[in-house]
């Protein structure tokens, strides 16, 4: 996979990527990237614009090539559970990778303990996933798993508490969000599947008092799970 | 300009825009908006679909030809104060059509009174963003100024809070975000200008946990304006 830009190529050194190598063609603002370079001894080419513009159109003057994403397992993510209770989304279904790298950088912020995404249905994380989340996705746990459903059956057997946003769900403000949570995201064009819906605890939802009321999936995911990070970290 | 794809032009139809003609290709499943044409004595040409390639790339059988899009005046705005007093975003250089696209979404879905842009330096009312606005531009207030400070202070001569986004600012969870009420959220590079800041009566900030702390503009937005919005109708 290749990596491409200064913020992206930087997040990925940060985080010990394994990475290959790294292609430079303009130093200049990219002091730091060297120097994280060197001291990872992590080799670097000097290379032509024209070698670059092959790779990547946004690179900015420089690209990473590293081996590929690595998920981490539902299992992982159970085992980073804080004193708050495990705090884990799920996405049944979101396809554009914006949105899957915007979320990402949601999850990192809010702390969230991981991310589930479906292998046939989802977006998964490639380089458009890993320049939009700004190498948030080096930090977040995720899991790509064959069928959330199943993962969600298990959750509930641990007294996770499932809760999926839909329209006309009872309003996250007043719902409670503490404890042992798990909140599941929709598609973009469908929402959260039928039988999802029903495996879950509660349907939840953010009030609306406009005309068209829909909400792009990331930021319907930032407002819900920050709601849930006020109650969860407001005590 | 052109409205492209099926929910676009039918939010056009639904809001009553002037809409000089609607190009069709393919009837099928746009029979609502043959219908509101028909209702609205709107035009409706039955086109091939090479000529609608030429006029977008994401027509999904239908586009609009409409005026150009009609800002509304600060004045505007500031008349569409509810009860729980004025609810004003500002969006301080916000350059992607996409992010704003999406703040026009969370500001109908939540209700403000209107949203506030420069001229010089910011994305305004395109194709795109009509599209990715999932046609919520046609029901949201969107004024366009020279200069967001003149405003700025303007607002403070009423006696609107002035609030600006910025990382380290105080915790949205620890401030009053009732009565009158402005928001101002920054560009994506550069966040909210030093004068803009200074203006403001306070800085604010979403609490973060992770490791990256960086937030999409338009997952800001929502998480920030929702938090407002569960203040204010909350009580």
């Amino acid at each position: 996979m290749i990596i491409s830009g200064k913020n992206s190529v930087y997040e990925a050194l940060v985080a010990g990527k394994t990475i290959n190598k790294v292609a430079i063609f303009d130093v200049k603002g990219k002091e730091k990237i060297v120097e994280l370079c060197k001291k990872n001894k992590v080799r670097i080419d000097f290379v032509s614009k024209e070698y670059l513009d092959k790779l990547s159109t946004h690179h900015q003057g420089v690209v990473a090539v590293v081996t590929d994403y690595k998920y981490s397992s539902v299992d992982e993510i159970l085992s980073s559970k804080s004193d708050e209770g495990h705090f884990i989304v799920v996405l049944d279904g979101v396809q554009d990778p914006h949105n899957l790298g915007s979320i990402i950088r949601v999850c990192d912020c809010a702390g969230v303990d991981g991310l589930i995404i479906e292998d046939r249905r989802s977006a998964s994380v490639n380089e458009t996933v890993f320049k939009t989340s700004c190498g948030a996705v080096n930090h977040v746990k995720i899991a790509r798993v064959k069928n959330i459903n199943d993962v969600i059956r298990d959750f509930k057997k641990k007294n996770i508490w499932v809760y999926s946003a839909e329209a006309g769900g009872e309003s996250v403000y007043k719902t409670n969000l503490t404890g042992d949570l798990c909140i599941v995201m929709g598609s973009e064009g469908f929402g959260v599947g039928e039988l999802t819906k029903k495996l879950s605890d509660r349907l939840i939802s953010l009030p609306m008092f406009g005309k068209v009321n829909s909400l792009n999936v990331s930021t319907a995911t930032s407002a819900i799970i920050y709601e849930a990070l006020r109650q969860r970290r407001g005590k």
